[in-house]
């Protein structure tokens, strides 16, 4: 294994750190702490786990959490009607809407409801604009947090060659605009791509955020690449016995491992920056709701 | 001259056709024509050209042009009060600032100000952003002609590989996503790209849009690819006489042209669809105000 492993937990425990002390100064400048507001609807196992880590790290950082948990049945007007209410609330200076949503309602719907300034995740249309067009934005914290490892990398990752496979609103396209702004030549690759392994083959730094097990094979990789996995998919391993799961990326690890220059694990990568990134985030919102300049995290 | 020349005045005669059936159908829908005001502020030579251009080609539609010339000592605080008097204003249905704007005004400022619904330049981050996102908007003029020239040559553009060259958010990034829309695998490359020849040699679609002229030289150009020159440069041309110019585009054009299977020519190309996408623009946008669902054109 000649690559350097991309430790998720050390990057992660950096953002968190600033964003700390982010908060302390935040508190001395206003006499009061960021507010995250989460809203769960329903029941799902997954994404109950996510809001409950979401609420610890919230506190490890002293950002207030406020939770509104909402029943399955939710109709969209409510649940609508909540979002406004939160985008009203001085209190409240990020929103998270944990998706997925029941299928009575529309997740753009809830999207586009959202106050952009308040939008943590990054996904309201304004924000994708406003990141695509240079302009201050609130950037998705998954696609962030692979830029921040990237970055702590290479600093200075100009002229390199991007291949971002996976084209999702929520990762691929905000990393191509992300690595388009450092001034890599950034393409875009997806199921219809043609020759997949020749486009990885010729890239300097390669995301895969296509939700495939195992998909980019070891010998896709240039060598020397750096690796980011964006992939997180549970899968059968009989191996830990009967009924027994667990997590791996997109990347076949083991064998990419061999090659790449850098890359980042799966569990142990990507996946830690995304709460992590959501704090800094929900930071950074309440410091422009308070007409401060963004603080530097 | 091997490459079939892709003719800018046949594709803009057929969208102004088009949208001129549409501008008909609307008025016999709503008793009204669509409005198209547009803003220039000073007295530069090439943007009142423009603005006589778009003035005669509204008239020529049937969409209502509404024309406001400002002198060039306009503070920002009074060209953007006529922006949100023009958002309030039923009558106009679409608004186009002629940039550039004298230097005391942000050119930011002033695409921040105009109601996305009739911001038929496509410049409002919210734009960009719905393009991005999948979702309905108001796609820039010129990038959207590229793309209807692409898709009247090969209707199928799925999994071509494709180059677009230069950044700009005029340009080159809704360029990016219109073609990711069409499923090609989409490179941006721009000034810091390492090796350009070799990223545009692999390209069966070729964009380029950086404003050098003949600067896509023909041997860059991979044998049958589908060129568009977005480019409208201004060179000097002593074999007209002294002083005279010329205009040419971002590829060489006499050497490209040998090897491409199609290409647009400068000038006669793009520079003709914008006009005519900016009609087109203006007409959807009416119908999007008028609650009814966007016209076939």
């Amino acid at each position: 294994m000649p690559a350097r492993l991309i430790d998720g937990k050390t990057y992660a425990s950096k953002v968190k750190e600033q964003v700390t002390a982010g908060v302390e100064a935040f508190k001395a400048k206003t006499g009061t702490s960021p507010g995250l507001a989460v809203v769960l609807v329903g029941e799902d196992p997954a994404s109950k786990v996510y809001v409950a880590s979401k609420a610890r790290v919230s506190g490890e950082v002293g950002i207030r959490s406020i939770e509104h948990k909402l029943p399955a049945t939710t109709s969209q007007d409510d649940l609508l009607q909540l979002v406004r209410s939160l985008n009203a609330d001085p209190e409240v200076n990020g929103i998270l809407v944990q998706f997925p949503v029941p299928d009575q309602i529309s997740q753009q719907a809830v999207i586009d409801t959202i106050d952009p300034v308040k939008d943590v995740d990054g996904l309201h249309p304004l924000n994708a604009g406003r990141l695509a067009s240079g302009l201050d934005a609130m950037v998705p914290c998954t696609p962030y947090g692979a830029y921040l490892m990237l970055k702590g990398v290479r600093e200075d990752l100009s002229g390199l060659k991007a291949l971002v496979v996976g084209r999702s609103n929520l990762v691929g396209k905000p990393v191509a605009q992300l690595l388009l702004r450092e001034n890599c030549t950034v393409t875009m690759a997806h199921s219809r791509t043609k020759d997949l392994r020749a486009e990885a083959r010729a890239a300097d730094v390669l995301v895969a955020a296509i939700g495939k097990p195992n998909f980019v094979q070891g010998d896709w990789v240039k060598p020397g690449a750096l690796v980011i996995d964006v992939g997180i998919n549970r899968i059968p391993a009989p191996e830990k016995g009967e009924g027994k799961t667990r997590l791996v990326g997109d990347v076949d690890f083991a064998a990419a491992s061999d090659i790449a220059g850098a890359i980042t694990p799966v569990p142990g990568g990507v996946g830690l920056m995304t709460v992590a990134c959501l704090m800094r985030n929900t930071l950074i919102a309440a410091h422009r709701q308070a007409g401060l300049p963004d603080p530097a995290v």
